[in-house]
Parts: C-alpha cells; sequence; structure tokens
C-alpha cells in the first residue's frame, strides 16, 4: 500500500475541492453565518442556520488556519461565522440555540446539548487562532454550562416520565472526551484528567459491551444492558468514530492497553456493522436483531464511513495491526466509489442501502462543513506519519 | 371490475387473517392490554406499551362489535384493554400517557395529543357498545381536553421559539373531523357541526393549495406557503387518507361540490405522489424538489395504501369517476402484491422503495391493529355498497 500516494488523496480532496467547495458557495454575505442547505451544484436550497453546523464551520476554517496554513481567507471566514453566532446564537442564560432563521432571529429553542458542545469547540480554535480573550471566554462559559446541564441535558424538554427507566446516552461523555482536548488550552489540568478519566471509563466501561463486543447506544446507569428499544440500539459509526478519540487519549499517556483494546473494538464493530450484501456500514442496528425503530437503519451515510476511515488509520499506526489495513483498504474503496461527486465538488451524505444517492445534497440540517474536511485531514496526516516512517512502497 | 369478488377479498382478510391475527398474538393477559410489537411470525419482541396503539386496538375490537357482530371475543378483548388504559393511561390531570411499561408505569410523558384524540376514539366506540357510561365520561373528558390543548398541542414540550415561524398543523384538524363523527353521541350538536365546519374549513381552504393542487403538512396560520423545510413538506398518504373523512362530511349534507373537491384532490395527490419508476406511493416529498429531512421519504408505507384504497372506492361511489376506479386497480394491485403476508399472516408495514420488506415486523411503535383492519372493513363495505347498486360484473 503506497501511504503517500493516499496522503495525497486525501490532503487534495480537502484543499482542492471540499474546502473551496464550501468557501465559494456557503458564506451569507449578507447576515453573516453560513447557509449549509446546499444542493448537488452547491445551490442554497434553504437558509435556516443550525447552530450545530454554523459551529462546526467555524471549527472547521479555524482549525485549518492553526493546523495547515494561516491563510486570511479562512481566518476571516470563521471569524465573520462567530459574529454571526455570537450575536444570534445564545438565549438569556447563555444556552445555545438549536436553530435560526437567516437573519439570525431564533427558531428552535436550546433543547440541544451538542449545540453547546460544538459552540464550546468552534469559540475554544478560533480562540487559538487569534488570541482574542472574547472567544476563550465563550467557550470556557460554554463548556461549564455543559457540565452543569450534564444531567438532564435537555432540562424542560426532556419528556421521559422521571425514574421508571433511567438509561444514559453514549454520545455526551463520548464528545467531551473530544471537547476536553480541543478546549485544553483553556481549562484547568485538574479538569482535564479528571474529564478524560471519566470519559474512558464511560466509554470503554459502561457502553461497551465486553460480552457482545460492540457499543450501545444507551445503557442503564451502572452501565448495564436495558432491553427496549433504546437499549438495544447500536449505532456503529458512532462507536467507530469513539474508538479514534480513545485512541488520541490513549497517546497522550502511551497507553498500550487502551489502544490495543480501542483498535480491537474499531475491528469488532467494523465486523459487525458492516453490510455483507452490499457493502458500506448500516446506520442502526438492534443488538437482539430486531426490527430497529430508525426506518432509515439500513442507509450508508457519509460521516459513519469517514470516521471509520480515521479510527482505521490511528490504529494502523498505533499498532501496525494489517487487520486495520485491510479493512482501510476496503472501506476507502467503498467510500470513494459512493461518496464524493467528481461532478460538482464535495460527497453526498446519503446513499440508500444499495450505495445509490437517497438524497443528492451537499449540505443540510445535519450535514455541513464538518466531518469530510476533518476526516480528510485526519486521514491525510495519519497517514503522511505512517508514511514518514515506512517510506516508499511498503504493501500494494 | 367484479366488486363483489373484491369486497369478499377485503372482508376475508378482515375476519379470516387479520383479526385473528390479532386475536392470536396480542392480548397481554398477565398485565392487561395489548403487546403491539410483533415479529413477521406474531411472537412479541418488545413489551412497552404505546398510548396510541393500545387506544386504536381498543376501538378497532369495540367497532367490529358494533359493525359487524356482537362478539363476545371481541367485546371482552376491547374491554381488557380499556381497563388497562383506565388504570394507567392518564396523568393527574387526565391527559394521555405517551407510552407506559408493560406493567403500566408512565415512560413517556404527555406531549402528544394525538394520544388523547385516540383515547377519546376508543372510549367513545366502547361506550357505544356497551352502553357503560363511564367510557362515555372519559371519551368526552379527552375530548374536551383537546379541545383545550389545539393552540399548543404540545405544551410545556414544544421546542419552537414563540412568533418566529407560527405554522399550523395538518394532523389535529384531520383528525378531529374523523373524531367528532366518532363521538357524535356524546356531543352537543351545535359542537359537532361547528367542529366540522371548522375542520372542513382547515383541510379544503387552508392546508389544500389550489395552485399546487395538492395538501401541505404545515400552512402559515393564515393558510399560505411557508419557504421552510416545514412548510415544504408533503406527506401524500396524510392528504389521501383525509379526503375520504371529506367525503364521509360530504356524504351527510349531500355536498356535491365538497365530494366533488374531494375526489379532484384524491386524484391529484395520488397522481403526485405515485413512484413512476418502482410503484407504490412516496412518504414524504418536498413542494419545490429540494431534498426533504426525512430520510424515509421514498419508502411505502401500508398506512398510506390502505388508506389510499378507501379514498378511490369512496370517491367511485359517490361520483362513478372512471378515473377512481382505474387508480384503485393499480394501487390494489400493488398493495396485496407487496404488503401481506401469506405466510404468517397480516400485513408487513415497511417497504424500501422498490418495495422489498425493510423491517419484518407486524407491529412495532407506530403500526398495531388499526389501519390494516379499518381499511379492510372501509373497503369491504364500500365494495359491498357499489355491488349491490350494481350488482355482477360491471367492467373487467
Amino acid at each position: 500500500m503506497q501511504f503517500d500516494k493516499y496522503a495525497q488523496l486525501y490532503k487534495n480532496a480537502l484543499l482542492d475541492d471540499v474546502i473551496p467547495f464550501w468557501l465559494r458557495n456557503s458564506g451569507d454575505t449578507e447576515f453573516g453565518g453560513y447557509f449549509t442547505c446546499l444542493d448537488r451544484t452547491g445551490e442554497v436550497f434553504d437558509t435556516d442556520k443550525f447552530i450545530w453546523l454554523q459551529c462546526r464551520q467555524v471549527w472547521c476554517f479555524s482549525m485549518l488556519y492553526n493546523q495547515v496554513e494561516q491563510k486570511t481567507e479562512w481566518l476571516d471566514f470563521a471569524i465573520q461565522g462567530a459574529a454571526f453566532l455570537e450575536k444570534h446564537g445564545r438565549d438569556q442564560e447563555g444556552n445555545w440555540y438549536f436553530s435560526l432563521t437567516r437573519q439570525g432571529a431564533p427558531l428552535i429553542q436550546p433543547y440541544n446539548i451538542f449545540s453547546d458542545c460544538f459552540a464550546s469547540m468552534a469559540f475554544g480554535q478560533l480562540f487559538k487562532a487569534t488570541g482574542n480573550s472574547v472567544y476563550g471566554q465563550i467557550a470556557l462559559d460554554t463548556f461549564h454550562g455543559i457540565l452543569r446541564k450534564r444531567d438532564n441535558t435537555k432540562g424542560i424538554y426532556n419528556k421521559n416520565y422521571p425514574g421508571t427507566r433511567p438509561l444514559q446516552s453514549f454520545a455526551l461523555p463520548m464528545i467531551i472526551c473530544n471537547l476536553v482536548l480541543e478546549i485544553e488550552h483553556l481549562l484547568d489540568p485538574v479538569l482535564v484528567s479528571d474529564s478524560i478519566a471519566k470519559g474512558i471509563h464511560a466509554v470503554m466501561e459502561e457502553f461497551y459491551q465486553p460480552d457482545l463486543g460492540i457499543i450501545l447506544e444507551n445503557v442503564t446507569p451502572d452501565g448495564k444492558f436495558s432491553d427496549s428499544f433504546e437499549g438495544r440500539l447500536v449505532n456503529p459509526g458512532h462507536g467507530l468514530e469513539s474508538m479514534w478519540f480513545m485512541m488520541d487519549l490513549a497517546r497522550r499517556t502511551s497507553d498500550q492497553k487502551l489502544i490495543r483494546k480501542a483498535v480491537d473494538i474499531t475491528l469488532n464493530l467494523l465486523e459487525y456493522g458492516w453490510d455483507k450484501e452490499y457493502g458500506g456500514i448500516f446506520y442502526f442496528m438492534d443488538v437482539k436483531g430486531h426490527p430497529p425503530l430508525q426506518l432509515e437503519w439500513d442507509q450508508k451515510l457519509w460521516w459513519v464511513h469517514i470516521e471509520t476511515l480515521i479510527s482505521l488509520l490511528k490504529g494502523y499506526q498505533l499498532t501496525g495491526d494489517e487487520r486495520c489495513r485491510a479493512w482501510f483498504e476496503k472501506v476507502h474503496d467503498y467510500t470513494w466509489a459512493h461518496f464524493p461527486d467528481p461532478e460538482n465538488g464535495e460527497w453526498f451524505g446519503y446513499l440508500n442501502r444499495e450505495g445509490k444517492v437517497l438524497l443528492p445534497l451537499k449540505g443540510g440540517k445535519w450535514k455541513g462543513c464538518f466531518h469530510v474536511p476533518r476526516g480528510l485531514f485526519q486521514c491525510w496526516k495519519t497517514l503522511e506519519a505512517i508514511s514518514a516512517k515506512e517510506p516508499g512502497v511498503i504493501t500494494v
């Protein structure tokens, strides 16, 4: 496998295709912020502004500025998005709304804690790029708000009857693991190491079920299986994404045991979630093989595949496990054959089970400028590192 | 077309297949109520009890007792479900929860007004069957609760920011049109006629868009188009279902103009929602042709097809429009070729775009003992009526 050639492919896709696509099509020069509902050709088909995606795009351009090249164009693009968010994004208590109109009027209340997570990531990364302490303070205040709300993230919008079936969800501890690294420069080191320890414990001891070999989306407060629709739910892509967060954390302390465990779970989850008939990774599954609630269960989503590629490459980089390399080639081939749109640029997001485009969009309510560029960046850099240690052709 | 033979087919499916399937598999003899999560063979795969489906099943067996035959087995089955609901279904203010555990503990709070709608239908129909005034009072109290909540149906669980983009939704006025007929025997005649007039106005003047020829799911408070994800949404099956409610209302006053309009909308919606490539009716569409938010947009659902068959048959019965008959044959052929499961009984609920079974269940969180039996009953009776007026072979 020619790691340097793969590295080049991911780098070029990032810098020559995906980033120019968003620069070209998504800026709202009139009201600030970004359009994310872009059709096949990049044309805007809806102007609502979803806080998740506004924040993720600020993060993305700040990150590129910090990690790739200090391009003014990138930083300006991030700053204009942040200005829109700063002005319109929060309620009086500092909670981030879920969505706004094009002009910035609130549409959907702050019921979703991931709006706060992505806001903290965005402003933390932009603070790194600019040194502007206003951004740092927003990142920090938002992070402390997340910690305050973590036990009842939906607040008054929580529809669960208290006490009947308490469950904890995978998404928040998983994202906090990544978030504390993102804003480490703003946090007390004790808070960082404490949050990391808690996050690793939750992901690897509570949501990971050793007897099943997979990660569940919802478990009881003490990390046990709940035989209910929520408790049986598996989102293979979610678990696969979290494994590269685990590997990043494990590297900090050279925790070989954690690295090994994260690589094993990656391989298990992929074996489990791979569609043996049509290829690609399923979106949702029921761990007991019952019909899941999610009608979209068999669809193939962009983020699932690119996040999996990151975990496989990091796993290979850290362990040299040949199964990671072999799976990387297989998932790479599926991904590049199905998601990118060579005609108009960027990637399709939603394929049906057979791999045909289900929604001809490049961005919408949930897909924006985030997983594709972050994944391309992570794969590029990891492939480059592998290639630097083992130069030239390794295997073909 | 041999209407009497079709009538026999729908009657036999109802009485020899579908009703025995639910009698055999769904009763919870230990805690009362019904299991609705039934796999391909009728085996229970989850025991949660969803108020929508508990109520709809009480309604179904009461309706059969009232309309088909006074079978003690049917009435007892309805009464045991009602006893479970009476004991566990409501909070202290009389609002119906969304779901309960098998034992009856509340799981999801009363955020969904359709739980109340189906409860009122169920207890109204059971009151008709038994004369027990306790049932009548529950139906009536619940109905008045619905009227009180109609302007903010989700109450404290409403996540829309007040005032930014006020929209009214199609489902509630549509269901109230049907509900007032269901519990007419319990209501003041002025309230009935007033509710009917309001319902017809909402469906036919506000949600129906004459320039587009179709019915929208969400419109502005004054019945205008909103160019947003919600505003662009079309659910062809929803509109098609509502048209037989309109025809039932129009028959009461022999309103020929309303009948004609309902038939024309039925034909328009079907032309619009029919999948020209694979057959069947799409689940969701965007009226401007943009990608809808719903990832399941291209799936083919059982209720959409059986409800359409009812509207087509009633349309043919009331107008003799040959297009209704031709479309009935086409939708009938698709439906019977894809949904019923001759091996294990009852119908599959969810097909992918190509018509293959997507979830191998007979019941779940949203599919229970309701649309299939109600639809088979309505089609059987309508076909019988057509056949009685025009005996024998009419066209082939």
